[in-house]
């Protein structure tokens, strides 16, 4: 190889993009490898301040292949998902240069690509990581090879959920009825500045057992259960509805009652799935007794549940009552120290609880249920990093550090 | 009040009936007051060597007030399901008396009645015992007034599922059509004579908390969830079907693997409900693992579980697997005593569990997550008692020991 090649600039670009939690719960694929789902879905975006993916993308020619080192480790560039975006983002970009599109930097579409991707929160935290992580691939790569426009479907390929997190705000996953996905798109439904007195909570629950992973999971449950065929064919489609309305008008009661029933019947889904799966323990369920339990002692609605595959809950308030919430967990929850460890994320105030709200929820405390609560909001969808310094990729395109 | 009168002799009559176990559930009613549910259930008597609850029934007219003592507390007679199932019988007395029907003893129709109703088996065991008691009383006060023939539609105004302990072996309750609830009826499918091999364990799971009541349960189910609605109309008719063709075919797998759906599913809708309901604790849900992976270390179905509205576990097997599976179920859930008193009721042999199942079960032991295990077996239905050394009440129409 000629010097002056190996000389070439390396291309790079870093980006980060945000964790989504869905309302509407997504369950179920009608086609496995474009992942098509059976029903709409809907979602709120988590702020990336407290928890977000970070991917740099490097192009040169100089790599002899494609390679990926997730949270440090060197990871199979093989897997299928990973491959499939890839190969679209490299279809668009060809297909782009070929329109003759104004601007492309078509630099590279026949390079090899580095990637670096991490989390900024534990694995252990059972956060959808692979929708942030998806994302944030998808966008970056198609930073790199000056590809814009919807990229949703694209991300969509790599994990179904990942779609979710291209926007900001409240996103709703629209099925589609094509075969070929091409109308199974995200949409952003409000911005993430729509709703700023809504909060979220998340509350790492102590697991005893690695549960049974979404893509099989799913699998099974279309196969085997028909309450799930009922929820996808005749509730999921008026509920997305009265879901978006609760959203637009921000209407806290309605977007709460509705989250905890359709979180409920995903649930009930599993359940009815057969081998059964169970995602909730007993820590989630009592999550679920203490959010009713204070909803009903101050009579009315002012905190809700949700809990995908796994046992933690994310919880929605309004900024009014997120300081005795948490404190409310933390009664019910003792953790092991109670020091400043047990809160992380977005300030949360000292508040006293009073007798007669403890005793009103009247639970018997559960110690150490939850191992620490992350304090948060909406976000916005994913970003580029301009600080080169950020680069998670060297010059030579290996990562920086080997965690 | 004259002499004589005093001396009138006191009829009494001692009965004993049995608990059943669905395997296709009942949850909801369409008339709370008739008891009428919203679809068909079938269930399986258990054997009342193990599990029964005995009535006397003492009618005189020396005695003042309708009376009645259960597991020797007096209770309140003013009970509207109780008073259902008193004024029914006196009602079909009396129509029978009018009828002038041969054979008719009418004596004490006028009377008042005094009623002692104990259990064999602990209230904490968890099981229906409502559904062995009012079959129970029922059966003793026909046989008091002398009435005769169908009595299922009585019992069901106790408790719905008290209409199913009025046979013995395999008993469906038809849902009926009528806004009387004349056709809601319990039916005998087979007898329990008809599938000796089938044996049954009842699991006690240690508890944490009481459980939601199934009364107030169910009309929240029925009021909130959309799952239930889908279930009862849809999905169960055809449930029933093949269920009664698995019973009459003694085909276990078919048998088992409903049961275990079907289980499942009830306790879905359970969590579909608005606040959402747990009866399954983390010990049922290992005994639903535990159950899977034994059959999937064998492959193939020979154990099965059912779940009523509690933690505890009703187990179906084969008697060719019981003494393994009780040692399967005593290795994974060690008491905390490993002495006789963990297994109850049909003696069990030992058996030694070998290396590759222990393993391939692959389970985290739960030490006393199990309190312990009834082994019984398909039984009858009600027996009147002749024995007169048996009555719970004395000549004086009071109950012999207060315990």
């Amino acid at each position: 190889m000629p010097a002056k090649d190996k000389m070439d600039k390396t291309k790079m670009v870093t980006c980060t993009a945000p964790v989504n939690i869905a309302v509407i719960k997504y369950w179920g694929k009608r086609n496995e490898e474009l992942i098509l789902p059976i029903n709409s879905s809907l979602s709120v975006t988590l702020h990336q301040d407290q928890l977000k993916t970070t991917t740099t993308v490097a192009v040169s020619r100089s790599f002899q292949d494609d390679r990926i080192w997730l949270n440090g480790k060197e990871e199979d560039i093989a897997h299928p998902r990973l491959q499939s975006c890839l190969r679209e983002i490299r279809r668009l970009a060809r297909k782009r240069r070929n329109d003759g599109a104004a601007g492309l930097d078509s630099t590279g579409l026949s390079h090899k690509v580095h990637i670096c991707s991490v989390n900024n929160f534990p694995t252990a935290a059972g956060l959808a990581s692979s929708a942030a992580g998806f994302a944030c691939l998808v966008y970056t790569l198609a930073q790199v090879f000056g590809v814009e426009g919807e990229l949703s479907g694209i991300a969509r390929q790599g994990s179904g959920s990942a779609c979710r997190s291209m926007y900001g705000g409240f996103v709703q996953w629209i099925m589609g009825n094509t075969d070929d996905g091409k109308d199974s798109l995200a949409q952003q439904v409000e911005p993430e500045t729509h709703w700023p007195e809504l909060q979220i909570l998340v509350l790492v629950a102590s697991a005893e057992r690695k549960p049974v992973g979404s893509t099989s999971g799913m699998q099974t449950s279309v196969q085997t259960s028909c309450l799930l065929k009922h929820r996808a064919e005749s509730v999921v489609p008026g509920r997305m509805v009265e879901m978006i309305e609760a959203v637009r008008k921000k209407d806290f009661p309605a977007f709460a009652e509705l989250t905890m029933k359709d979180s409920n019947q995903f649930h009930a889904t599993c359940l009815d799935t057969y081998p059964p799966i169970f995602y909730l323990n007993r820590v989630s369920q009592q999550v679920i007794n203490l959010v009713h339990r204070y909803n009903r002692h101050y009579g009315e609605t002012r905190v809700a549940y949700t809990f995908d595959a796994g046992p933690n809950a994310v919880i929605f308030t309004l900024r009014q009552h997120v300081s005795e919430f948490v404190h409310v967990v933390q009664h019910f929850f003792p953790p092991e120290t109670n020091g400043g460890d047990f809160i992380k994320g977005l300030p949360v105030n000292h508040t006293a609880l009073s007798e007669e709200l403890k005793q009103g929820i009247g639970l018997e405390p559960m110690p150490k249920g939850v191992s620490y609560i992350i304090s948060t909001k909406v976000g916005p969808g994913p970003c580029v990093v301009e600080d080169p310094s950020q680069h998670l990729l060297a010059s030579d395109g290996l990562p920086k550090e080997c965690v």
